[in-house]
């Protein structure tokens, strides 16, 4: 085989499973390697170093080789500065530009390894030489639709690194590490505690807890739950969509989510207009905010978001009814503050919704917790797939999922009862 | 249409669907009808009756419609003495015997209706001249490897009367009337309190309730809240197979459900042998009951199912492992004990199990309360397709369902704790 | 009781479940009923007539009864004129409007009933005085959003009638009327063979058939016979999202979906930037057309839906890439445009999206035909609970049913290939 | 930690991820690792050698690390011969028996390693001194209930060793290296068409092809096809239920499966009744070899397989009617059964029944190759579980898998069509 690079790995890379993804990269691609070096980490805490050629019948394949080792932190033994190219017109960038995993990267530029900020899969990496702090080079990601002309786009991976998450040094408990497989079978009570125990140490260390709804958390009788959760402060940012703010409007005004009472399973037939009636009425008074104001809105989890200022973004879908006047009706307006929030977030507690649970995914770094809640496994599957690091999936009754965990977080571990203080922050009542 | 016979339909026939089904079935197979006379109950207590003549091109298709309408409950005008034929030989029934529904049925014999006994789908229907217990006639099912050389067997509906279940006349709560719908997104919390509170009803009231329950319902961590059932009384019999035992008794000898501790879910890997250990440490002692008696096993739903006499029957399957000494691995010797099972239960509670729900179901009247509780839709779909005229199906997780219950029906209404008096009974706790 | 009310119902109100809905509703919510006159039709042509009087202890209760028995088609024995409130701004409806269902409605205005148009669920019902062809008075349906300052609002059911769809008065094929029940273990070629023949009769009629069609259509390798049936006439209209786009577009770009190669499985890896360079190949291009115009796109469904002028509506959502140009990013600008196409359509198929499904069904009159593909039996089941009358629903996989249901419409009956001849109808090839 | 042990590993340990899973082991149990020496394969077909020192804080910990690396074929770097100790009686291994894995496996016995036969998880490892066929020992496995007084059964893993399947060196098309991943998105026909072309090698290299079907395949309307794969001779041995041969015979007798007409879908509801009849009717002919001998019937898979000396066994359920007198009602007996066809098997492919082919599966070494295709992805996932090291899932309708695998199968590469020859191994007929 003629055409040839050498390339070089090193970290946790056997136990990681980085090893075993380039080795097989290369023998399922049809190419050859040759290990040149390999230092193997002697014990759980040393790392390890892999140098090897790798040989390919044409040239092709050994791009698409050294493609794939690069996805998974490979670099060449000898890289080069980043490659960049100008886009030649707004959102138009140039052929074969680089396109970014979720993974944190770093880009070569001048002869030095720069950390590319906002990283997000499936973006065009920007370098602006001076756009640094201190007129230093800065990197960043830029969504294709936000690409301006001029922008000095990556377009070759050579001067590029990737560093996939490696296996955590210890066990890690519900977050697993990449494990993907969901099982319905899995111990239920136990694995929501040690959410509610990670819930509790992020918000406690003042990090961001963002939780991503859907419809049936209101409609399976769960928006008490979440209410309370945000009333005690453990949540900072709230991404939905229209459906799921309705619903639980319509508790407020009604006492029903889509027509049914949901404590009393009574009268289910009364009320199937009070899904658009509630919609009316928010248009009438000019928005959520000025309904909670009005005394129209009185309880629910949109209630606690406005009295809490949660950071709240409703997104629009074709399948809404209305809308109402608080969600943003435009997809790519909306993704942009789904990112803001995403960015921000410590901890993502997604909660039966397949697509903002996608939309968020989108745009999360792989280093970021994830909680995926759902009954339907494919649902749960599909969103762990993304590829973050450290993630547990639930295949699960939303409507049971969520009181339990916030009863779990609010009981908190000495018993007393977890409340926010001033500054947002919970702590356990004095008794 | 040359052929043509007439029939008559009473009771609540139009607001039960029957009507609507007998009317349908007609135009379906192509015949007509010509209503005589239909005298519709002017209030809601009042019954209705319809006599009407039904005609076909071809005697074949008149016959398949009489036949459909005689499963909604449909009789000739003009019935005649049911028509028996002596079994040839034993488990060999006539051609073209009768096959039961699992509805109330009657038969006409000697111009007499009298009620068939231990009712129950795909059966031969019998008749004993002097079986009865003053030496009258006598009816009852057989299932087909129970027929005996000899045994008088209908083959002709024209002398059957069946009653399909009727609307019952007010509201039903959690119990729908043969609503067949199954939702995952139904509330979850008030659902299963109003099942609390039926299990609480049927238990106070003498009656029998009938527990079939999957591994799952260990794996997930219920197991302790199902055996708080058991300990408090509330559970008559137990229907489950060799899996279900084994992944119970594991937890007690080792703390396990295949290998995982259920509580910490630490250590996943080091027991994935106890499941196999757990059987054979069973046969070692002889059996469950030898094992509890020994102090081998003590905790958890057998345990509890030994010490309250509780009246179990262990299924045997193809996919067991062992299998224990008390599973029955004879099929129709295992159907027989489960017969006996579902023939005395007023409520039957299915815990995510397809085979033993299915089994159960098949010896069922349609008039025995059932809850069915999976996490995949199409077995919840599956089992309330059986014609269960009370039924609720649940989609979601065992492992939350269970301890739900178990809290809801031991706190009772009064706040107080429900446990078992002498006589098995449970009875509100004096504080 | 002493609140009462005398409604009429009439056509073929018990096999169509009529009576059944309407004499459970009063029961349900706790009223009671007088049946003043009931004349069933005496055979399967004839309609049947029913007059009672409802009761209820409270206005409420009877309101609640009232409005039931309206939705399934009851009028009040003396309707009076349709009550009318105009709209104090855009967007905004009078308290209590009255809210559309899908049945087909009337109004009663200056003492004649006239037919609402463009019938669609859970809209304001606008009747504009002078609005008719001849200056008499129109009514039809706008959404919320769509309601402008000054339009005459109705406000109350009691001069409005509802024609929930009847049973057809022969069996029906595949398209049963309102069966609900989705079964995944339902016989599969017979019944795309049915729903070929209901294709090929539709567009032999110059009926308008609507594919709405989601990304798994591309990634299963579908997407060749859904051209083929663009290119032979078939589909005329096509409502899917920017990731349908963007894989059948990949596929002609690269031969991947997904950057897997949908004929080899070979190389999975290569490719998974491929999605990601498409869009950004067709923004270059300036849009689908553009590209295909450019010579770039050559193959596929949307270059056959550009070829063959297919009126083609690709709405955002907040889990895109890109997007591409074409796709309409704004929901409710999309939701109009879904609606044209809606309301053209004599029969849709709805392939494996949940999300446009739901939006398209949102828009449908309770009257046209629908077959639901999905390999997931929740999505199914949500799609046909929306009340379509005619409905038929599929749990299989896209991948085998598309290609199969192709093959059925083109080969035809007489075993020859059918094409489009000029005026974009399909007909049997000369050999 | 001053409780250690030296392991070994070797093999492709890297690719395989047999490296990541031992370092895993360690790390998660809480041990530590010291590599002492590590050889790694410096081209893909070089194999890699791992020596290092385990150690644990506790002897208990320790052995748990060790149970698991040895799981995954790691060895002590001194060895010793197995342990045995007498099984004290019939069906009683000792304490702690070794408990077999599905891996090829190998025991030290007088110094030599011996391979153990009938390799199949769960079991207990026998070895008879005097059992070889010279007069040497000889290893093998026995379920527990096959166990005798007197048997030598292993105990101890110290002088055992498991072979886990290591990697194909080449790519493997749709067999992947236990991938366990499954998507209800893949490509369809081009899939089913590389199982095609496996199943036409195994059976051209005279090779055992076994056919696990549930109902569904026959209620679907895919009986047709696959008793033309019988027919051709490309099913050795068939392992199904009642219910599979029960539907198949109904359709012989009938033409219908579980009353409904599979191929016109007309008339579902006439033949509710064939189901239990047509059991009466084989019972009546006493089995079904004798019902096909008599002309009762004529065509179908059971009769294919009679005619074609296919090895069938019927395994009985509890959820069973009748059943026919061919069902093997006990289930140890139809497990014993079920595993002489399992262990002959070259290729398993398992058709919409998780019950058998969970019951196969037990069966089956790890090499055996394996397809599992059924609707439900939890069923595909479950199956694909159990370690099989080359292994294809899909999530599909089987109504169209199973004619589209026939026609694939049948059409052969060279467009002939394949029919078997005398000695039951098809050829491309002549034209």
């Amino acid at each position: 085989m003629s055409h040839s690079r050498t390339v070089e790995i090193e970290g946790h890379i056997i136990d990681s499973g980085t090893m075993q993804r380039c080795f097989g990269a290369v023998m399922d691609l049809g190419g050859s390697f040759d290990v040149e070096q390999f230092d193997v980490g002697t014990h759980e805490e040393a790392e390890s170093y892999c140098r090897m050629a790798v040989s390919a019948e044409s040239p092709e394949t050994l791009q698409a080789i050294l493609h794939e080792l690069h996805q998974n932190g490979a670099v060449l033994e000898d890289p080069s500065d980043v490659e960049l190219v100008t886009a030649p017109a707004d959102k138009v960038v140039p052929p074969d530009f680089y396109s970014t995993t979720n993974h944190p990267t770093e880009v070569l530029y001048d002869g030095e390894w720069i950390d590319v900020e906002r990283i997000e899969m499936d973006c065009a990496l920007i370098v602006d030489p001076e756009g640094g702090p201190d007129g230093g080079p800065r990197a960043y990601t830029k969504v294709l639709n936000a690409v301006e002309e001029g922008d000095l786009v990556a377009t070759d991976q050579s001067g590029i690194r990737v560093n996939p998450p490696e296996r955590p040094r210890s066990g890690g408990g519900a977050f697993g590490f990449m494990q993907g497989g969901v099982s319905s079978e899995r111990p239920s009570e136990s694995t929501i505690r040690e959410v509610a125990e990670e819930l509790r140490e992020v918000t406690e260390a003042d990090g961001n807890v963002m939780v991503v709804a859907g419809p049936a958390v209101i409609h399976s009788g769960a928006g008490d739950a979440l209410a309370e959760l945000v009333e005690a402060g453990y949540v900072d940012s709230l991404s939905a969509g229209n459906g799921f703010a309705t619903h639980d409007l319509e508790r407020s005004l009604y006492g029903t989510s889509l027509g049914m009472d949901v404590e009393t399973l009574e009268h289910p037939r009364k009320g199937h207009k009070h899904h658009i009636w509630t919609i009316s009425e928010i248009i009438r008074a000019g928005g959520i905010e000025a309904a909670v104001e009005d005394g129209i809105v009185t309880e629910g989890v949109m209630y606690q978001c406005v009295k809490n200022d949660v950071d709240t973004v409703l997104a629009g879908s074709i399948r809404d009814d209305g809308p109402l006047p608080d969600t943003i009706t435009d997809a790519v307006e909306a993704q942009d503050a789904i990112r803001e929030q995403a960015h921000d977030a410590d901890i993502v507690l997604m909660l039966a919704t397949l697509l903002h649970s996608v939309a968020v995914g989108n745009c999360l770094p792989s280093t970021t917790k994830t909680v995926c809640v759902d009954i339907n496994p494919a649902t749960v599957t599909q969103l762990l797939d993304r590829g973050s690091a450290q993630a547990v999936g639930m295949v699960t009754d939303i409507g049971t999922f969520v009181p339990t965990l916030a009863e779990f977080v609010l009981e908190g571990e000495d018993g007393g009862i977890a409340v926010a203080d001033g500054d947002g922050h919970p702590h356990a009542e004095e008794e």
